[in-house]
Order: C-alpha cells, then structure tokens, then sequence
C-alpha cells in the first residue's frame, strides 16, 4: 500500500521521536490532533506504528513497511550476482571444462585479449562437444561457445526481474552481467538462475513468510 | 497487509453489492459511518476498493486482493513442475548424455526395473564422466549416478518455498517430484530453478508490478 505525503511524515517523525503523542505530532505539522486522526488510524493498522496508551506512538519496526510487492521490484541485479568465471578465447575445451569443474560454476565466460566479452560457455556447450571427441585438448573454445552479437547480457542496475526474464525468455542459465565501455563489455559479475532462487528465498524470509 | 475480521467484511459487501455508499455499508454492518472511515480509508489506500463521488464505493477487481505474500506462500510445487524424464539404470553414459539433449533438461532421474526412484543424473555428473572417456557406450549410469538415500526430492503438495530451499541448500540444480509408495518412489515430475524463476516472474506478472 501506498502512504501519502503527510502519512510519510508522520513516520518519520515517530522513528525518529517515538513515542510521541498524537498531539505533539499535530504541533509538529502544524495541524489538529483530528486532521491527523484518520493518518494515524491507517498506520496503526496497516502495522506501521503501535499505539500504547498515555504512552504514545511508536515505530513497529516491522518490515511490513515495505510490502513484498516493493521489496520485489527493489530487487537489482548488482544486490544478487555472483562473481564471474573468465577464460581467454585461445584456451582448450579441455582447460574450459577443468576450470568450469574447478570453480564449480555451469558458466564461463570467454573474453577477448583486450579483456572484453566475447563469448559464453554452458554445461551444455561442453557436454556436446566432449561427447565422442577425444582432442579436446587441440580446440580453442572460440570455435565452439556462443558468440557477440548473440549474448544476452545485462547491467547491475537492472531489477532482478529483468534478468529473470531474460533467462526465461533466452532458454539460459546466466546472464553476465557487464559494464558497457566505448571498446567493448567488460564482465564484472554473474546472475544465474540459483542467484533468482535465493532471492525468492529470502523474499520470504525477509518478510517471516 | 492483512485485513481485518471488518475489513474482510467490507471487501466481501462492496464485492456482492458495489457499488454501494459508506452509509450502506455501515447500516449492514449495524455501525455508523464514522467507525468504518478508517476502515475504507486504508481499504481504498490499498488499493482493494475505488470510491467514486456521488456513487460509492466498488471493488477494484485488481489481484492485489491476494497480497503478493499470500500468493508466494500458496505456490505449490505441483502447479510448476515440469515433465520428468527418466532412464533405465541399465542404459550406458552414452545414451544418457543423448537423451538429455534429446529433451533438452539439466537432470535424468534414473529408475530400476520396478519403476521406482534409483537415482539421479546431472549434466555436471555426465561432463564428469565424459572427459577423457572414449568408452561411455560401455559405462551403465548406475555406476556414476547419485542414488538413494542420498536424493533430495519432494512432493506435488510441498510449496515452492519448501523446494527452492531444498535445491539452495544441497546445490542442486533441480529434484524429482515423487509419490511415496510402499515399494519405493514413483517419480512424477521435475521442479527446477528455471520453475523457480518462471514462479518469480509469475508473481510479478500476476500482481502487475
């Protein structure tokens, strides 16, 4: 629910006053005691603030305050990624699926000699090529990952719930998450499905569900 | 939020009957208009009503009636499963590696000759096995896979929250969804991360956030 201006200052006054009566919160907005009456009745309800008699109000400090609806589109990519996994582009598949099982990772993402993205690895990628080849060792992964343009990627500053259908949309298990620079994307985190799982979670836990 | 034994009340008239006036409300409710002000003020607030001057108060019919926590703490595993593919624990490394390109999923679930649970098959397990291996015609899965006791799975009933819980603890990527049955396991879906984001998403979606 949506608090109006005057029901948002009389919050913070009792955050940071509390408890307070109703009537010095009155003065304090220059206002009646029965202007706020109607305020402060949807405050206490709705769970924001508690009321005590002859004591006042006071902040519930409940993280009802934020619902879960708000916590949700809240949510950004930056708060919930993992760190990235990177080979250069001239390494064998046998080096890439070493490192993938070294880092325990179901992602990597391969960058160019000037450091930027340009290309990502799956599971999948590696499992098709390793079935029935035995010089894994002689291919360089540039020849099999997916390439620029055909990456999805996206920023930090991006709602979780971009990233999310993005993943769902692309059939994929991660996004790298970039930085876009003028010569190119540099990779500077990793958001994968497990990342959406836990913040499912800990939607949940966050609110006590 | 939650509502009110008399809030509840109000939403279920203005849902039979809106729309419909303050005065209305509060004659059936055998109070008087003053006592239910409040109770409209943070109905309306929220969102669960809209009130229209010189007709009264309806029901918005928009889906936050059911609070985005109430509708993740309902999500149950049966409503976002998938299809679960299984093999035989006799069919080779081989065969199994294809077949989860065939139906394209991150696990097989692995059954013995009664049908029931035996074990589990990531693509991480297949990798594994895959590397340096040129014999994988001749390995039967029941050889690499996990097996009971040691699989985590759940069942249709169990919520969303239950299953993402179990996969982040385990890092797992996905678990059977079985019935249990004197003789064993009967595995009857799949609930994977990608269910798990698909379930995020859908909330967002259903919410129209």
């Amino acid at each position: 629910m949506e608090l109006n201006k005057r029901q948002t200052e009389i919050l913070e006054i009792v955050k940071m006053d509390g408890p307070i009566t109703g009537e010095q919160i009155a003065e304090r907005l220059n206002l009646v005691r029965a202007t706020i009456r109607p305020d402060l009745a949807i405050l206490t309800m709705a769970g924001y603030l508690d009321a005590r008699p002859r004591v006042g109000y006071f902040y519930s400090g409940k993280k009802t305050v934020q619902s879960v609806a708000d916590s949700m589109i809240g949510m950004k990519v930056g708060d919930f990624q993992s760190i990235p996994v990177v080979v250069a582009d001239t390494v064998s598949v046998y080096d890439a699926i070493c490192q993938m099982f070294l880092e325990d990772v179901g992602t990597l993402f391969v960058i160019d000699k000037s450091s930027n993205l340009s290309g990502v690895l799956s599971r999948k990628d590696l499992l098709r090529t390793s079935l029935g080849n035995n010089e894994l060792e002689k291919i360089p992964v540039h020849v099999i990952m997916t390439r620029m343009p055909n990456i999805t990627y996206c920023k930090k500053q991006d709602t979780l719930l971009y990233a999310a259908q993005k993943m769902i949309d692309q059939q994929i298990d991660s996004l790298p998450v970039v930085i876009e620079k003028e010569e190119g994307l540099e990779v500077v985190g990793r958001i994968t499905k497990t990342n959406i799982t836990a913040a499912f979670l800990s939607l949940a836990e966050d609110h006590e569900l």
